[in-house]
């Protein structure tokens, strides 16, 4: 936790927070932080500052918080991921959000397992919470939208369009002849697909509207792995 | 695992191997492979090739390894690596090994905690299959090198000057004002601090034999998220 992310719920005054359970307990257990100090904090899409420890207890922490600067900027990157599987998902999830990724649709694909729609973890709270997680590792603020989307094509031939326009679109596809492009100044849109990649048929509905294929050479990587690979690759 | 890794074990002639436990499980769960069909196969620290199924058994499969191609080119990055904790070290291992990284020293720091010199996770046979999870997923073949250092000033004052001479010596640094490079066609020998970063004394010991401090941005990214972020960015 490298910033201390607040909520409209934690003000007690305008410049005052109070805060419980598991920050309170990373302030005290990791920190080590005694009254006085001031700790990096941050209000849940707003900006960044200073919370100085006014009390600490048992059960409550107060700060008295100044903010003075904006978060990171974002990544112009819209991602739209095949479901991974639900044992990798919360790390992709959170670690998307360090990267300063700010909209993800999770969405279905040919070879993602049926059962992993069945996950707990695709439950609202579960992502925000993971989102929260990556945010306070990369001191950032601004919360990323996460959608899911069940139906491929529906939302490839009905959504994407728009939600692609004026971006660049690609797919990470291994065997694309195309590599992938470096150093970018312009928002991308990128599709990657599930273990084993997206079948003919889905690349041929994403190419249709736009995307193109491009490979990032021989390695296939995982997507916990290819994620932050293609954030940094990309810009 | 889209290339399966074949030992000198393996091998019941020139050309055939026979596969038990978890490749044969591999095989006939997820690949679902019947006699007949070929799969993508390489030796350790060798050619990558086909092999295609000739018997496939409750208790082994066989097949006939034909090797036509060199394994994808190594990445010339040396990575020194403060012990990560032992919940992500199995996929630092071999997300590291997916991206072709061939030299790894995990090394001791100021915070790095001392339990995590205890981990079950730092033996070698871990390590190993850890590396050899990464180059499965990669189609890669060749094992990397992990070295533990549990002495951080005897290692950077009396062996890292000899590992690093001729590469590009940068330390990932947040606070750094130089900016990482991209694109570069030198070897690069990179050094990733702990949670909560290198001490400033480290900072300094790095920085008196020739490594560059260096920064990302604003964002603080977990070492999982990190390593394969500069892996691209670098390259």
């Amino acid at each position: 936790m490298n910033l201390i992310l607040l909520f409209d719920d934690d003000f007690i005054s305008d410049s005052r927070v109070r805060l419980a359970g598991r920050r309170l307990q990373h302030v005290r257990d990791v920190h080590r932080a005694t009254t006085g100090e001031s700790l990096v904090v941050g209000v849940s899409n707003g900006r960044v500052g200073r919370g100085t420890i006014t009390h600490l207890a048992d059960d409550a922490i107060e700060m008295d918080v100044v903010l003075d600067r904006d978060p990171p900027t974002p990544l112009p990157l819209t991602l739209i991921l095949a479901l991974p599987r639900p044992k990798v998902l919360n790390r992709v999830i959170a670690g998307a959000a360090s990267l300063g990724i700010k909209r993800i649709v999770l969405l279905n694909a040919w070879r993602v397992e049926k059962s992993y729609w069945s996950s707990p973890r695709l439950a609202p709270e579960n992502l925000r919470t993971q989102s929260i997680l990556g945010l306070e590792q990369a001191r950032d603020t601004v919360l990323p939208s996460i959608e899911l989307r069940r139906l491929f094509r529906p939302f490839v031939e009905d959504e994407l369009p728009s939600m692609a326009r004026g971006t660049r679109a690609l797919v990470a596809h291994p065997p694309a002849t195309e590599e992938c492009p470096r150093n970018l100044r312009e928002p991308v849109t990128l599709a990657i697909g599930p273990e084993g990649g997206f079948i003919d048929a889905e690349i041929a509905s994403l190419e249709r509207i736009g995307f193109a294929p491009v490979s990032i050479g021989e390695r296939i990587l995982r997507v916990e792995t290819a994620v932050p690979f293609l954030a940094a690759r990309l810009y």
